[in-house]
């Protein structure tokens, strides 16, 4: 039994055809027209849809779509696309107009990767959230092997928990928002304040010599042996553990999936998140154990997750 | 239909006939005996239910019971209770002993109170965050008119979640938690330290005439026009409205309903606590409004939500 998994963003639709068991066994390519009329965009999905699909339409069983944005997935509308033209935009619906007779159904593209990652990772789990490091922190959270999306698909916004009353502005509006002390963005913040504040730490060499900050710096430091980067990353990881276990403690998750670049740092940042979590969650004597565990699918998770979207309906 | 209700505390064991429309048609309590064998403990519990029931068994359909601390509803055993000689007990399989035909649940007693709340309170909602704002912070979640409890009933620790990191100690072992600053014991300290460094304020002369501190005397002296009180009431309500805001951005539920002794001021704390929501909640031109609203039920919650555990199955 196959499914549609897309994948759309800003740049691209990334379309794929993806077996019952989270295998891609196709996968097409196409770029987004952002700001044209919604009825062009859905058409370019559909085009996309239809190029997968070839000759083989009787055997597809189900379209699931992942949008970067807020999703109202039972009304199978498009709530707000801040970065493409679909806000507004009743996709389920336009999109049948194409293919009347499979199942489609929407969601956020962060959720999607959530529920690739949970049911396709390299474990199988039905209770998991997974945490993205990226440019923002993005949460998604997976319940009975099921997405769980608050009313109008508008909650799973871990990434907009105040973790520090009064703190650091987030692009939200509040201040103190995990996302303003966890993303890849705050950690690019934290190692060039480190860096300016220490001008001879091999870190500031490190930033000099590359002329650039990234997600990566603090950690190439780091293995130079270089005692300002493992301060950046200490306090670092003590701002993603604490948003972490604020999670755990809410949904006492079988695991946390860390996702998103910062998490292809592997072992050095996964390890000590599972200490943080294992002494600080709740009661730890009393309760499961909680595993944290790196993200696998990574680019792939959001199509594999969209096309999960639809294998149970 | 009629079911049996027990909300078991430290101090006392009540119980209740509940109807299926969530009214208390019989009541009755007993002192606990919290450090007896639990077979004792057990024991006096049949005792209340066979004295509730009296000669009506036929027509009691389900036994549901709250327990202060943490419960694996679905194994039906106490994984830890600090207060009462319970941790470990099989209880569900202990009380079928007594009740051999009848379905028997467990739960957390605040997770009870969440479902009492939620479905029979003011409004009947099906999803909804409880707060309770006492000795500590409580939080029950209702999703889908069921209780969220996570593995092993150990989630819904929302008073456990950090919003200082690195803040004041809390009673779990973290720093920073909700619960150290919003709890009515957090509103009591915030309101000792106020009276102590304004010697000359309202407040202080409240303080020193009552002798004491307790949840109602910064807003007593807010009524009386105290600056000094209504910018404890201030802060406090930013604290409080932080943790709101963030199950609002993880849950997005219908409403928060805000429970505990500090809620009985009404008003004057759930009109702005409404506001702050309103205004801090993620996306809010997109996303569909939380209400902000009080508990009802108050000490009855307990005993009708244990019945409510049993009402569906």
């Amino acid at each position: 039994m196959n499914y549609i998994g897309i994948d759309i963003g800003g740049m691209s639709i990334k379309g794929g055809i993806v077996s019952s068991a989270g295998e891609i066994l196709k996968k097409e390519v196409v770029t987004t027209n952002p700001w044209a009329d919604d009825d062009v965009i859905v058409g370019d999905i559909a085009s996309l849809i239809k190029s997968l699909i070839g000759d083989g339409a009787e055997s597809v069983k189900g379209i699931g779509l992942g949008i970067p944005g807020t999703v109202d997935g039972k009304k199978g509308r498009v709530s707000v696309t801040p970065n493409i033209n679909l806000t507004g935009t009743c996709l389920v619906k336009k999109l049948h107009a194409y293919f009347p007779d499979v199942p489609i159904k929407i969601s956020n593209d962060a959720n999607c990767a959530a529920l690739g990652e949970a049911l396709f990772g390299s474990e199988k789990l039905d209770d998991a959230v997974l945490v993205t490091l990226g440019t923002g922190v993005g949460t998604g959270i997976i319940l009975d092997g099921k997405l769980f999306e608050g009313n109008g698909g508008a909650g799973a916004e871990g990434g907009h928990m105040v973790i520090k009353t009064g703190g650091e502005k987030c692009g939200c509006g509040r201040r103190g928002c995990w996302e303003a002390y966890a993303s890849a963005s705050a950690l690019i913040r934290q190692t060039r304040m480190a860096a300016e504040k220490n001008p001879d730490s091999i870190l500031a060499k490190i930033v000099k010599e590359d002329g650039e900050v990234n997600g990566k710096t603090v950690f190439k430091a780091q293995s130079e042996g270089c005692p300002v980067a493992q301060k950046v990353i200490k306090k670092y990881l003590v701002y993603v553990g604490d948003g972490i276990v604020n999670l755990v403690n809410i949904f006492r998750p079988k695991a946390v999936i860390v996702g998103g670049g910062i998490s292809k740092e592997g072992e050095r940042i996964i390890k000590p998140l599972q200490a943080y979590v294992n002494r600080k969650a709740y009661a730890p004597k009393f309760s499961p154990k909680v595993k944290v565990m790196p993200a696998t699918l990574f680019n792939d998770a959001g199509i594999i997750g969209a096309a999960a979207l639809v294998m149970d309906i």
